[in-house]
């Protein structure tokens, strides 16, 4: 993508320093996320000081657009009178995560600054644990009685809408609060503006409660194609929205997570360059002590057939082939169904289907690799009985890396974990240690 | 998620059979997602004669909802005449991803009954490339010219409203349909009917073409938090638009691809038990084989050791244990990277700073790791030369396997290809042999 920025940025430098107030006219005709970027990549001093010069709704679209904890460094270095403006104009879910970064003192000057209307909507947001629908949901909704007419709904969208998370979808309410219905603004302008609203709304409301996994929210909206899907309390209130691009970010960070367990790193909360150093040894750091510590089994097991490996030295040599053999069909499996569980395609009830399905593969890709293998010792050593141990093993020790690979996650989310938590490193070492029992078993059984 | 269609689908099963005309009414106040659902868990006999039921619209957006493998089943049970109906009222970027599953002759005999205008629009999608953004985009977009006023607009709005993909944006053009601007259903909303529509449309309009990579088509509309991006070509006439739904279709089968490649799987184009037993096989085992082939290079490393081995036999002990701590280390930074690159928060102007943080962590790591091994081998063995051997192997395997995984995936996107091909096992593959020779090469300079 073409840095806007980096072509901009000293013409603003300039402008900025002949005349401050020129800058919010060079801005003018930018997205958010544009201006967003010449403010990230502008010098500590200016940088507060062009945020500044913005009308402060905008300078709440482009605040929302900056790394968090660029966010956080900005909106100190312009202080609580300057910054708290800002704030209140900025978007209730995007402000409680916010203020939810900043240090707890200047947190708390910032909110004692604030009106208290919007003070309590942070303080109601920022409790909901991290992960949770109500860490994510906006209380900006757009809600109206179910007694008004089409004309008179239109009519509140445009008196109240510019303050909204979404006006795509318009919530209908009854007696106190309780959420009723539901109508599009595209049902709204095709619709008789004296028809009541109640005959063009739709009753059956997908909703969620705030507790929820944000998962669970993403997946909703996914399955039934919303664009915002309403976030309520046990009695039916309506207590926020997610929307469809939270769902986008939802899903992005969940992938993230899964792939960093996968590969056995604990998830980084910031982006790569967001982390720091020892940040980020103490998110591998433990995996892979635990990993090495397991692995040390490896060692044990080794000790056991000393007898074997002292019979047939060339044993040793195909060792680290037969035990990645098993690792990596483990490692093929694991993503797999790692994957499938993620985005639904399979559940607990597969778990039969999964495991003869397993099997199979494992049986057919292990033939595979022992025919391979057979030739490979022909050529090179010419020992029947050696080749024939290989290739054994190498049946053996594919389809059980195929089989745990799928069946530990599927163990784990019975268990009610993250199955992407076996990760594919763990499961590599558990084949390692029965590739090493199989592969010595079998050349004791063989050749001795 | 409750399953509807477990409770209703004996019931409708009943209405059918007594009356088929009555089934439209049981499924009035359904979602069509619910619909789907229980058509999908009909009986196959059933499941056409439910479809044909519904009125044509509403058929479609039920067929929209139903797994590909499914529909193109579902569909030839219909027959053309009963099928074209349906197929008509689909949304133009969901039609073309069906027309394109369907049998060719099937396809074509569906296209000749189809109305031409749509036929033609069908061509049109189905000859874009899969991942490109002509693949994904729909047809149907809301375009007005640059001389209405926004009363105008909005009575537009209202009369072809119903058939577009989304009507919260309304695009402007000018001339011979060059897109000049946007204007969203909100600010038609928010503004005086009399004014022009030109005065208050964005100018700035973000775009893309249609050969572009469908992942771009994503980062844009989530990095300026659009509903919808449009498409268009050299002359900048609008051809369609993607949509932040099909946004959050790409986003998960990316995600999806990039954790089958890391774990050396040929991404499925399927669901796990859509696709079939062979299909698998031949996802797997090429990447296997080649692992298992290029895993062969560690016997021939062995075997140039044979001295050392049989000097210290000890050795041989700690070898899956030394391999398996350099394969987990590389794991762990393949994945980081791999995912920092997919979601943009690295680029390869980052390679240089990438490489030094990636030796630090790697020598942390590896010092961590040598200190618990050297515990190990002093707790067993009493051996200090040895344990010295594996202090410095596991510091230098654990370095080379962290920087290996972090650089492998850098230096393949600046290769034009897909960072994840970089898969986990490959890397784990190549540290096995380098780790091999640098624990012998190591034994052999200080134990003999």
């Amino acid at each position: 993508m073409m840095r806007l920025s980096q072509l901009m940025l000293p013409d603003i430098e300039q402008a900025f320093s002949a005349d401050p107030t020129s800058v919010g006219e060079l801005f003018e005709d930018l997205h958010a996320e544009d201006v967003a970027d010449i403010v990230e990549r502008a010098p500590a001093e200016l940088a507060p000081n062009l945020l500044a010069s913005l009308e402060p709704g905008r300078a709440a679209d482009v605040l929302e657009c900056i790394e968090p904890h660029r966010q956080v460094d900005l909106v100190q270095r312009l202080g609580v009178s300057r910054a708290v403006k800002i704030i209140d104009e900025m978007a209730s879910d995007d402000r409680a995560d916010f203020v939810a970064e900043l240090p707890h003192d200047f947190a708390e000057a910032l909110l004692a600054a604030m009106d208290p209307v919007e003070e309590a909507d942070v303080r109601s947001l920022v409790r909901w644990p991290e992960d949770t629908v109500g860490s994510v949901m906006s209380t900006d909704s757009l809600t109206v009685p179910v007694e008004m007419s089409v004309g008179e709904v239109i009519e509140r969208v445009r008196t109240v809408g510019q303050e909204a998370e979404t006006v795509y979808y318009v919530y209908v309410v009854a007696g106190s609060d309780k959420l009723v219905g539901v109508v599009s603004l595209r049902d709204l302008i095709l619709c008789n503006p004296r028809e009541a609203v109640a005959s063009i709304m739709a009753e059956d409301v997908k909703s969620i409660g705030p507790e929820a996994d944000q998962e669970e929210a993403a997946t909703l909206i996914q399955h039934y194609d919303l664009i915002a899907l309403p976030v309520v309390d046990d009695a039916y209130r309506l207590l926020g929205l997610v929307t469809i691009d939270d769902v986008v970010d939802v899903i992005e960070e969940e992938a993230t997570e899964d792939m960093h367990l996968m590969a056995a790193v604990q998830p980084l909360d910031d982006s790569y360059f967001g982390t720091g150093f020892w940040t980020f040894v103490t998110k591998r750091a433990p995996w892979l002590i635990a990993l090495f510590v397991g692995g040390q089994f490896t060692a044990n097991a080794m000790t056991w057939y000393d007898d074997v490996t002292r019979h047939t030295a060339a044993l040793i040599l195909f060792l680290p082939l037969v035990i990645s053999s098993g690792g990596n069909s483990g490692s093929q499996s694991a993503a797999i169904i790692i994957r499938a569980l993620a985005v639904g395609e399979v559940d607990l009830s597969h778990a039969a289907k999964v495991l003869f399905r397993e099997i199979a593969v494992g049986l057919v890709l292990g033939i595979l690799l022992a025919i391979i293998g057979l030739i490979r010792v022909f050529l090179g050593a010419d020992d029947l009985n050696l080749a024939l141990t290989l290739g054994v093993t190498l049946i053996a020790v594919v389809t059980l890396g195929t089989v745990l690979g799928a069946m530990l996650p599927i163990l784990l989310e019975r268990l009610g974990l993250d199955p992407a938590v076996s990760s594919t490193p763990f499961i590599a070492s558990l084949v390692d240690l029965l590739g090493i029992v199989t592969y010595f078993s079998l050349a004791r059984l063989l050749l001795m």
